[in-house]
């Protein structure tokens, strides 16, 4: 029996589990779910004969080395900060190893001692990195075989809510960590560049700045743009490229409102605030507003912002009852971010029967036989319920399907790699297809941002 | 002869040493003037003959060392965070040391030591550190001499042009240093509390957020919130009050139309922008706005920021030059604040003639006898030229007068010290008057935020 071992058994290790019990008889594979929580681990697993869940503390050097020693290939589903623990025991003991994070720094320095040992390190097979990569990459590389020059990349992912369980105003809930919504954008400035003009997106500006996309069936959505379009140049082979931009998806109305939180200082994580835990919301609310005795907290805040009486923003505000006197923030020593995350946790949290949405969405343009062309793709994947969850199929499957075509010798290329290889994305896309996960492309007419050639 | 040491002849020491110098023959000084360029310490020095430059790198251990051994009394003009070395020379030697610099942590737990010592190392002895604590702790330790409880404490501060130099659109030159300009109000949230409430300014608001000043004989002028007002408190004894807050002080309409350059994201300072050198103003500009072929960059300005044709802000940032195609920025990997600066250079950098100004301002609410008062101060300083400016007299004259009277014996508690006790204020304010630094003070009606004692 081939021993898979899976560490980390967080919500988007459902999806991937359930994929390699379901093919542990054909395959005769042994899944082994290792996790600081026995009960995660064994719900995942259920009665599967061929699932054994195990307890691990990976800080216990002992019990970490001899579970990967004793394993063919290991997965690992922790969070990234933890993976170099997991990645010096794989290759101390000869083990293949597959990850849905971004190859670190550190990790990257490994790739000639994983080459000379012939091992395979697969990372960023997930979702976003991952689907986008292989995706992407299996239209630049045909765009490019046919003999085209790539001019134009522009990539969006986005956690939504499947539309049947999408009834707020903000057309949003957490699928996923609430945290890194309520942080996002603050990494640095969104650098990117169309028709060869560097642009730069200060966190200030980031959700004034969004652009629209249709997809068939779905309606409209729009887009802020991520940290660093730029380094995708080199990771794609794009480097004369003129425009290059990645994103975020939100319906169409979430960034505009969301802006609110920034300009006001809402989403703030670098302080603590005085006396947060007895704080009411619209004591919270208040605390980035002049004071001033006389006005209502309501009209200090329109005033502030500039929000007319009938803006759809109010409403929006209004349904996470900012401005409750009663409710109360019960946090100690809170940040700003971490008084907020706890509002929109009350209102944006998913329902037992909700389901979650993934949306990706690739333009490519390219001039082939002196002619421009775009193609343009996009996938949307709804989830089942709440453990076999969009993001979770997207996350998961790709990374189990990985593993065990490594397992099987069918991706053999050693080092530190990610999917951007035909070798790796195509039987992986091709697979993915079976679980309903597929991009739907079609041939538009090009337009890029500047059609008629003037100079700006 | 007692050897007083200079290290530091940087702009901030012109008054300083000429305070001393004048000093010296009635005082029996020698006054040493040490710095890595032995022309600065020259400059200052002239041919008087009571001075001695010295040529002092102060990483090179033993010359340092040797110093401040030689030396009687000991002050630094360092950059802040050069001072820990001369701070450990002189705990080591046994000799009293003067800055104008913020006590950090490291310092403050060398306090015992001092003490044990029966040294003084006094700080925040300059302006702003210095003449604020000063004046604001003598009328402090007045209204509560008299049984007053203080419930507001305001304080203003600015480096400006002097009216008689003050020729541009945005009344404003450098006086100091220009970068501190550009990335001000990036440290963190500006903290304070107004009527027992806490209030946050976040960076992107900072600028829109302004009070009002009027100054006899000077007009109006505006200020924006410092950083952490809080930690007034515990400093000045204030630790019931309703409303404390330090501000900024700006002509009129400067931070509304400085709020343009941090809205597009021109005053950051944490990447570096692809091809700076070979920019153009224009292109800079360009860079934080959307592309667009068939729109000016002038128009993509105006509807970003949402700036009519007819407001100053636009004859303001005319005036700049800001989208000149002829003007380059002309350096490599540079900043957007290193660009902004250089472009504000061109415009802001004091004539020969020119003359700055500096301008304090404190509000004291107080109640005494079942009565509400203010006393408001106020400090205006205008420079003699660009040697002997505003800001070189109000920095450096307190340091030279604390220096002499430590020395003297005069001030003697030992520790390390900030100007808060009468022991320092009483005398250095009183001889601060006769070089023209000294504060206009009136009753006023109290106004506070609340006179009527409404909730809010």
């Amino acid at each position: 029996m081939n021993k898979i071992l899976v560490i980390g058994a967080g919500r988007s290790a459902s999806s991937l589990i359930k994929y390699l019990l379901d093919k542990s008889e054909k395959e005769d594979l042994q899944v082994r779910v290792a996790d600081i929580s026995i009960e995660n681990a064994q719900k995942l697993i259920g009665n599967h004969t061929n699932g054994k869940a195990i307890l691990l503390d990976i800080f216990d050097e002992k019990a970490r080395k001899d579970e990967i020693k004793n394993s063919d290939i290991v997965i690992s589903m922790l969070p990234a900060r933890f993976h170099m623990k997991v990645v010096k025991d794989c290759l101390k003991f000869g083990k293949n190893l597959v990850t849905a994070s971004y190859i670190s720094e550190e990790l990257k320095e490994l790739d000639k001692e994983v080459k000379a040992k012939g091992l395979v390190f697969m990372n960023e097979i997930g979702l976003d990195p991952g689907i986008d990569h292989m995706s992407a990459m299996q239209v630049i590389d045909r765009i490019k075989d046919k003999g085209g020059k790539m001019i134009l990349f522009e990539s969006f992912t986005g956690g939504l809510v499947a539309p049947e369980s999408d009834d707020n105003l903000w057309n949003y809930k957490f699928t996923w960590n609430p945290r890194n919504v309520v942080v996002a954008g603050q990494g640095g400035v969104a650098k990117f560049i169309q028709e060869g003009r560097y642009k730069y997106i200060p966190y200030q500006k980031l959700f004034r700045r969004t652009e629209f996309l249709e997809i068939e069936d779905y309606g409209r959505f729009e887009a802020l743009a991520n940290r660093d379009s730029l380094k995708y140049r080199e990771i794609y082979g794009l480097n004369d490229i003129l425009t290059l931009y990645r994103g975020t998806i939100r319906k169409v109305g979430f960034s505009r409102a969301w802006n609110v939180f920034v300009q006001l200082g809402m989403t703030d994580d670098s302080y603590v605030m005085e006396g947060s835990e007895n704080m009411s919301y619209r004591d919270f609310t208040n605390s980035f507003l002049s004071y001033n005795p006389y006005d209502s907290v309501e009209l200090k805040f329109r005033h502030c912002l500039k929000i007319d009486h009938d803006d759809i923003i109010w409403d929006k505000l209004l349904e996470l009852d900012l401005f409750s006197a009663d409710k109360k923030v019960g946090l100690k020593d809170a940040t700003p971010a971490q008084i907020l995350q706890k509002i929109l946790m009350d209102s944006w949290t998913l329902e037992e029967d909700d389901k979650d949405m993934i949306v990706m969405y690739h333009k490519f343009g390219y001039e082939l036989d002196g002619k421009k062309k775009q193609i343009e793709s996009n996938m949307v994947v709804i989830g089942d319920d709440q453990t076999y969850t969009a993001m979770a199929k997207t996350v998961g499957l790709p990374v189990a399907i990985a593993t065990l075509k490594i397992l099987k010798g069918e991706i053999k290329t050693p080092g530190v790699q990610l999917p951007i290889t035909k070798e790796v994305y195509e039987p992986i896309l091709k697979e993915l297809e079976d679980y309903g996960i597929n991009f739907k492309e079609k041939e538009v007419e090009y337009l890029g941002y500047n059609p008629f050639n003037l100079g700006a």
